[in-house]
């Protein structure tokens, strides 16, 4: 999940005397070393416990090798499983010629550590540390499907990615999407993201354009030499102000669009009348819209508001819910409760754009995620894992 | 004249075999003592010559000690003015108990020197370097008559004045106005600041408001959550670019008034809905209103535009050019040609705070101030000087 919160500053955790650490002025290879000494998983511990060693084996975005190692070598023990890399990207698959395959994908990467590693347990089942929620509890129950639904009813497909939390140019699934398309295919995709524990159908696209207004300048003792760029933007304030976003019912899920001015930016000087203004508007958008459908209704919105330049700054589509596939609806069935429509955008989308339909389902709470107290209740996990195996096996 | 042209850089003249200078690695105080070697005014120059001679007496704000000095000294030998001095501001007056006094003003201070000291007077009789316009020439003229003119018709006061080229708490004549606002007392006053010959009449007023609008956040995939602020600026833009500017005419000068932005701001992130907007308008107004009537109508314009909030930023009252006194039409016929009014602040309005009708009236080219290649014709010099000498003595 990313963006969604604001991250905690990264700080260093007080020293104990109680446990081994680096001493002071040693820096995070040092810390590394430690962890390598035990560097290896062990699938059979329960969800809840292999959750605890995932927070315990620190992957901060860009520090993800060791782990992506750890998980390829668990991975390559299981005979039922073909497992391919790509950087610290893993992919592992059955291969049993079943009618259907679904994708369970997860980020193994998590925001800098914020004096909440190694992980804690308390007396009301609560496991509290960096990743608990986003999302290297949604990974532990990967790893254990993988682990322990040697005969799926649908072919399945893990994918561990890194660097989700970063730049979107460094996300690993869009690394994968890139190089091997191939390794993403399936007829469903569950993101297994934070979510509560409810279904998060497809995700709205989210298209951010500068639109600019020209004049000349002059100084504003003599105002009519001049050409006023911030005035010239009064129709497209007009618009957004006025503008009545859709509500679309796509899959049974209702979306809710949004077209807002984000930033509003002009002026030389005080004593002078501006000659540009840029009004920073993000439109949000329901997915029966593609890319090319929303970059022309922002166009006609404000076709005659006398704007001199659209640029097109940042663009990233939207995905279906897919919900009425065969694959979702026994989903649906096997997990239980209505799904809910996703209006931020995730992940799901590079899922979309490769047409496999996705859907965000973990046990994290989105609501702790980048935060210094994150955590999960371990029931959550365990229902997590119940109700995916109950789908795959059922 | 201050900041209607921008400043060019300081930059220090290339080194000249042929003249005498420090050697390199000193630094402005010994200029200065070069200086003090002859640090006398000859009054008795013509005009053109003492401009050259103030030219080549550097006095850039902030420096203008040793030409205050020698002023004062050069005035205090004339036995038909009484002589004061407020910092480095020296103020100057006869005493005959005419009728009417008049006041001659201009600063001494110049924008740094732009590789264009000393001056240098070419065939075509032109006199080039810093100040020769703004306002050198001017002060030259102010000499000329109170050294030539012992007993004018009216009663005079000269104004010598520093800093008008910085901020404007620095503003000699600003120190003068409240220290002793009985030395600027008179029944019109001309400030002798480059006008290219002409009769700038008052001036207009200067009110710089921040109209600020606010919302509430809420991150833009959920905009329904918050409240757009930069949305809510929009009745202030419509009602700026739909504002008829008044042209009142006011003894016999058109003024133009505007109302502009001169500059918006408003937005958090690219994904978040702004929860505060800032409009900063700029309101030039004619002299028919005062300042708090321009407040007013500020206010009465954006009534009903849901700010929440307009904070006066700055304020400079208009001056009116109080062409029908007595005083100031027989300036006129004097000097020749119509009086145009004046659309942007200058110091006059300083004299019309204290109930002084005010022009600006000097030989200097507006054109050329603040320039590396600042200029006079020295005929304008001669030609100011002897319409003042004939308003005053006529």
């Amino acid at each position: 999940m990313r963006g969604r919160y604001p991250s905690p500053p990264r700080s260093d955790p007080p020293p104990s005397p109680f446990r081994l650490r680096p001493p002071p002025g040693r820096d995070l290879p040092s810390l590394r070393v430690v962890v390598m000494a035990d560097s290896t998983l062990d699938l059979t511990l329960d969800g809840p416990a292999l959750t605890a060693r995932l927070v315990d084996f620190p992957s901060v975005s860009g520090e993800e090798k060791a782990l992506a190692d750890a998980i390829e070598e668990a991975l390559r023990a299981l005979p039922h499983l073909t497992v391919d890399r790509h950087g610290n990207n893993v992919v592992a698959r059955t291969n049993l010629g079943r009618a259907e395959r679904v994708v369970l994908a997860g980020h193994i990467d998590t925001v800098p550590i914020a004096d909440n590693v190694p992980s804690r347990l308390d007396a009301d089942g609560i496991l509290w540390g960096c990743g608990t929620s986003d999302m290297k509890s949604g990974v532990a129950v990967q790893l254990r499907i993988a682990a322990t639904v040697p005969a799926p009813n649908r072919d399945l497909t893990f994918v561990f990615y890194d660097n989700e939390e970063v730049a979107a140019h460094l996300n690993g699934l869009g690394h994968i999407a890139e190089a091997h398309p191939d390794w993403l295919a399936g007829d469903f995709a569950v993101l297994l993201e934070p979510s509560d524990g409810e279904v998060e159908g497809g995700c709205q696209g989210t298209l951010r354009v500068h639109l600019r207004t020209t004049g000349e300048r002059a100084h504003s003792a003599r105002g009519w030499m001049g050409s006023n760029a911030v005035h010239a933007a009064a129709p497209i304030l007009a618009r957004l102000a006025a503008y009545e976003p859709r509500r679309p019912v796509i899959d049974g899920l209702e979306y809710r669009e949004g077209l807002n001015a984000v930033g509003i930016e002009g002026g030389v000087a005080t004593n002078v009348i501006p000659d540009a203004c840029t009004v920073v508007v993000n439109y949000r958008y329901a997915p029966d819209r593609t890319e090319d459908e929303a970059v022309a209704h922002v166009r006609e919105v404000f076709a005659d508001c006398g704007i001199d330049e659209m640029i097109v700054d940042d663009h990233s589509g939207a995905a279906m819910p897919g919900l009425s596939h065969s694959a979702a609806q026994a989903f649906m069935t096997a997990v239980g409760g209505a799904a809910r429509p996703k209006f931020g955008w995730t992940d799901v989308s590079r899922f979309g754009a490769l047409g496999v339909p996705a859907v965000n389902y973990g046990p994290g709470d989105p609501m702790y995620a980048h935060k210094r107290d994150e955590h999960v209740a371990v029931e959550r996990i365990t229902h997590c894992e119940d109700r995916l195996r109950s789908w795959l096996t059922g």
